[in-house]
């Protein structure tokens, strides 16, 4: 067997093309059946929250109402794809109350085949459409779920290997080439792949009664197929009643004999053509004319198992083992593809299925030779492929050994484990407990969105809420937080969640200056500290005689971070005052001089006419149970997983630092105290979140009289959104004239902290947002 | 006499009061006839540059369509209100095309009474109100014009000596007693602030005929009272018909007096009783029932003459000689004023009047004293007044010198000096032709806003064209070139000109960053330099094969100011390359690489929807006479006004530098060298406006394909205001595909550049925000 071509290998080599062949464009394309908590196919309606089901372009519904899909961009690296496929998998499971994402190919307990949803769509072509599906192939069939695998060689990988070989006519037809060439080669071999991804080995008795009949009865519920892998790939899985045989040769060809049989009216349309691999266009569909036209933009593998031991179906490993099975048939010696190739390819597969592979393969030439021998030549022939491409990456040989060891073992293979622990438990009960277990990691990610932790917390709940309900996104300046969100041909550019097109730069600019900010909030009637500014020392200090006595606050005009800030809660002398004056000049040129308020602090979020959600900040501090030392109760308040470092989570680990030990010194106690149960023991003088705070929602707990204030604060400036930071003597009053202040409007209020408090629900700012964007 | 009241200076004084006392609010409002070019009376309607006649707070009609009012707010000093007024003139004089302000009290050559146009109003009550006034008093009389001195107390001021008094029954009271003993002293007293700043001794022959007869004529055609100084404060001048009396004892018992003339149908209105003080509440206008409820808000003096000697027709000086005299009538021993006082008071004004100062004083217990005398006694205790309260100052004592001068030696009086320039001239010429000097000194003060040259010019001019049609502003950071602008309820912040509520913070975001900026564009389909954004020096590099020979420019995403950039021209090496990006990772975490474009750079201001101005700028430079030296020729373009330094004026002088030395070495040549005539003389590389560089209009030379381009990459970012920076490379062609690119797009581009560039049109970009701000 001459499977490498070494002399395409070379070219590669010799041009410097590795790295642009490692390039391309990946994208994944998930189903999971929607269960009821006993395992039961969900009978509700798709959810209202993920939007339009044809016009969300992230999650959709398949051939079943209850039926999610889940569809990824096509995103430029393995990591990426896998990650979104995992935030797409968090925010659908976290969004089905009492249900779950059945986490199998093989479907769910079925009720009767006519009681099965079919997808309500909102368009009577589509509708029909499934209709006939749901006839010519039953409902229940239909339910079969699994992954497709879209792939794209990169642009400049093409054009430059294009101009070095210089043998085409153009540069449609070399690319076709390839994307044909691969295509045939991936069809002949793909026994292999499913072998390896197949994962669908037991089924549920509800499943249709001709495959049950066939089907070995393990126990009273769960059915096998002899040493099967992939129900969904064998004869009882989903695919043409007949097979048909097309031409592979060329994007002309191809389309012609698919012409051919939808003329015979074989198939309804080329959607029909369940191919395990379809060539596809860069429209996403697979029209011939465009086909013809444009050529080959990706290539989708279809005969994916849902991996029911990875949360998304699929691993990390499993996607760069089918990348690197790509390329190797980019560089895999030509073979013919007749009607004749295709009808042996058929066989191997359905004879992998039911039987393995330690049987012979069924090409002539190849027929002296198992397909295990085979599988493990092409190991031994990727793996030269990847040492001489990209000597020296590790992580790749260490992909392809641990599939060597499943061809060598068939225990270790995926269908094979699967199998292994249904034995143990049964098929509704195992695939039941994953979904839940899964549900659960969804939930606990539920602030983070998979793939993009680098951003802001705020930009991923705003990201997650937009892919939810099936607005586009795109990261246009990704280290600034800097977003595209599109939906249809509304566009809007949004930084860091809350600076958006609603809000005009006078607004803005407004908030972000504190002596405008008061300046306009007096001239509305809302209370504001009464103060000063001043330019020069001199000129501060003719203050004294005016404000000597009350009790007041001095600090330069631009700092967020308490820098420069005297507070005079008591008598003060002149000296005093000026000194406090020098430090805050030394930190801008404006200083401020105001009205030291009293009360607690909150942070209302005003968006458009309402307030979305109130906090109130406390320091650290922990809550004694009269058993553990303050440093026990520290350690356990630490362990919620919304407590982090270095703002990744809603709240900051408190520190067993210096200042809290010497803030406890400073109140007689130390870290080995057992506070008695229900006290409060504060650990820190501040109550940022950022030193272990905690945020307290309390938006339900606000008289209304304060929330008018904070709206009207807000439209003062001419906010749409805007964090309104309010002293307030007592909430247990109603606000009066005197009673409150507003310190500051901040134009770029954090979101995620009214999403994740360390008390109170979840005020949903980030859906909020998008509601005043995209109404 | 016993004219100071040291007890209450001395309060003042122990309890620190002198700053709060010299604070206060002050105003101006200013007659002016317009003039033609020949010194006769404007027919033509007030300029509709001036927005509505009523509306507009700073500049109106008054009596007669020709007779303009400028109306300062009520400012905090003295200098800032000069200035407003001399801003308002140059505003005015600008406007006026083909005419000229008046600089007199008393009429230019007026046509006929009945051809006098009176001013033509929207509403038809105050039509009805102007015609029987012409009816009544005359039109001719009506065409006096004159300067009304508004001033208030400052309210800390008079809360802190209510408070240390404690002799009032209310708050109100108190103040309504220090304004009418104010205005009592003041109307007895007038006749030497008369003397002072009459400024009308001579009028046309056109004026009233009676006037006419009564007076001597000099020559044909002027007219003079025997030692008269002031026409519109005689009995030719404005006046109620006859003699009214009216108690100035409280609030009430003036306001019931008055409401008895009107009653008694001698007087129209309030309005009506032509006091030379009003007593004014805070709505401004002088109505009885808010005097009685509100009490006095402000004094308005209304009997000073326009002094032709100065621009704006008062001095600095006399404003705070007013100023001062105000103060010393708080502290001056109190006296009767009743009916018999008054009387006395109008005989003195009109004996000074006609007889000047070295008559006797018409009171019977001063009629020992010369009104000299008694001039000369108050100055003298003005003087120990503003010694004890403000010792440090000189400024005060050089002023009341100055006035004693004119006390003592009657030729240095305004009025005296006029009457003598005017005969050695004629009435007509004398002012037409300060008329005219003054319209220029306003058109050179173009782009300057008086009183504001801390501004930015941008800012400065803005608020120009906000004042000329009648939009108030207020700073609201003076430092940060913050304004509100009002007009109505229509309220608009304005930051640096350019920073308005017509952009959305998102649309800001997209120009600031250039990334960003790139990728809108290029989705638009408008052509950028193509290029890509680094975060490593490893990752850069990669690009070193793809870019390699191709001209490029390497530089921090985010520096403005040239730093860190380097363009590569020509062939480079990977060396090279390595340390370009080197430099630029030290000014940003993000370097960008982008293709290096050929061409001119071009700012086109884009507002709205049209290209508002089209600017080039080329390095500093000279063109030679064949005549003078480079030196020379440098020191004659720095004498343009234009030209300034520290970014003052909208060009910067040429320096005489080392490196302008150099530049012109390295071409060999010397400041001593004479250009041949016409030849261009360069003396920079760089062609920033900072270094002296010319800032050439070019909107109407180029092509409206790259003025459409413009609007579309302004659109493209959602920007209503915006600078966008475009490479052409020959505005001979149209746009094409290749020959353009945009560079940059510019959220707060200046404006002042396109109004008073070194060549070319000013294009008004000042006007244009207003019109779509305010619509």
């Amino acid at each position: 067997m001459n499977l490498l071509n070494r002399e395409l290998l070379q070219v590669v080599i010799d041009n410097g093309l590795q790295n642009d062949l490692l390039r391309g464009l990946f994208g994944l394309e998930k189903e999971n059946v929607r269960v009821d908590p006993d395992g039961k196919l969900a009978l509700t309606p798709h959810p209202k929250a993920f939007g339009s089901k044809t016009e969300n372009p992230y999650i959709q519904t398949d051939f079943s109402e209850s039926q999610i899909e889940m569809i990824t961009p096509a995103l430029d690296s393995i990591e990426a794809t896998y990650h979104f496929m995992e935030a797409l998998h968090d925010i659908v499971s976290v969004e089905l109350k009492g249900e779950y994402l059945w986490p199998s190919s093989n479907p769910p307990m079925l009720p009767e085949e006519k009681e099965i949803p079919i997808a309500r769509m909102s368009d009577p072509i589509a509708d029909s459409y499934r209709g006939v599906l749901a006839d010519k192939y039953g409902r229940k069939r239909q339910l079969l779920s699994g992954i497709h695998y879209n792939f794209s060689f990169d642009e400049k990988f093409l054009t430059r290997l294009y101009a070095i070989q210089e043998q085409h006519k153009d540069y449609k037809e070399f690319k076709d080439a390839i994307y044909f060439k691969v295509t045939r080669n991936l069809l002949r071999y793909r026994w292999l792949l499913i072998y390896l991804t197949g994962a669908s080995p037991v089924f549920d008795n509800t499943y249709m009664e001709k495959c049950v009949r066939l089907a070995d009865s393990h126990d009273n519920k769960s059915y096998y197929f002899p040493i099967m892998n992939s129900l969904r790939n064998s004869v009882c899985g989903y695919r043409n009643e007949k097979s048909y045989y097309v031409s592979f040769n060329s994007a002309n060809e191809y389309v012609h004999d698919l012409n051919r049989l939808i003329q015979q009216n074989e198939l309804l349309s080329v959607k029909e053509f369940y191919s395990p691999i379809r060539l596809k266009t860069s429209k996403g569909i697979n029209l011939c004319q465009e086909l013809v036209e444009d050529g080959v933009a990706y290539l989708e593998l279809r005969f994916i198992d849902i991996n029911p031991l990875h949360k998304i179906g699929i691993s990390k490993e499993m996607m760069h083992f089918i990348h690197l099975f790509i390329l190797f048939m980019v560089f895999k010696a030509d073979e013919s593809f007749d009607e004749e190739d295709q009808r042996i390819a058929n066989i191997n597969q359905d004879q992998m299925i039911m039987e393995g592979i330690k049987g012979y393969l069924n090409e002539p030439e190849y027929s002296q030779f198992t397909m295990e021998e085979m599988a493990l030549a092409f190991i031994e022939k990727m793996k030269e492929m990847v040492q001489l491409l990209f000597p020296g990456n590790e992580d790749y040989g260490q992909i392809l050994d641990g599939e060597k060891q499943k061809i060598l073992h068939a225990e270790l293979n995926v269908a094979s484990i699967v199998k292994t622990e249904i034995h143990q438990s049964s098929y509704l009960t195992y695939h039941l407990e994953k979904a839940k277990k899964y549900a659960r990691q969804s939930s606990q990610n539920g602030y983070r969105f998979a793939g993009y932790e680098d951003l802001e917390l705020s930009t991923q709940l705003l990201l997650k809420a937009a892919v939810k309900r099936g607005i586009r996104f795109k990261l246009v300046d990704r280290e600034e937080n800097f977003v595209l969100l599109s939906q249809g041909n509304h566009r809007e550019y949004v930084k860091q969640a809350t600076k958006t097109s609603l809000d005009s730069y006078s607004t803005v600019l407004i908030m972000e200056n504190k002596v405008v900010t008061k300046d306009v909030l007096k001239q509305h009637g809302i209370r504001v500290p009464s103060g000063k500014a001043f330019q020069s020392l001199e000129e501060a200090m003719f203050a004294y005689e005016t404000y000597r006595g009350t009790p007041i606050v001095i600090k330069p005009k631009s700092t967020n971070f308490g820098l420069g800030i005297t507070i005079f809660n008591q008598e003060y002398s002149r000296e005093e005052m000026e000194k406090a004056f020098r430090i805050a000049f030394t930190h801008d040129g404006t200083v401020l001089l105001e009205e030291f308020m009293t009360g607690r602090e909150y942070r209302f979020l005003v968006m458009g006419d309402e307030v979305v959600g109130i906090l109130h900040r406390v320091p650290a501090n922990v809550v004694g149970d009269g058993i553990h030392t303050i440093e026990q109760l520290v350690h356990t308040k630490n362990k919620d997983p919304l407590r982090g470092k270095g703002y990744k989570t809603p709240l900051e680990k408190i520190q067993l630092g210096e200042a809290e030990e010497m803030f406890l010194k400073n109140h007689g106690m130390s870290w080995n105290d057992r506070p008695p149960a229900g006290k409060i023991i504060y650990l820190r003088e501040n109550s940022n979140i950022s030193t272990g705070g905690d945020s307290i929602d309390l938006t339900d707990e606000i008289p209304d009289s304060y929330k008018e204030l904070a709206i009207q604060s807000a439209k003062a400036a001419g906010a749409a959104i805007c964090g309104v930071d309010m002293m307030i003597d007592s909430i247990e009053e109603e606000a009066g004239d005197t009673n409150y202040s507003i310190i500051e409007l901040n134009f770029n209020p954090a979101i995620h902290i009214h999403c994740y408090p360390f008390t109170g629900k979840n005020r949903r700012a980030d859906e909020k947002i998008l509601d005043l964007l995209f109404g």
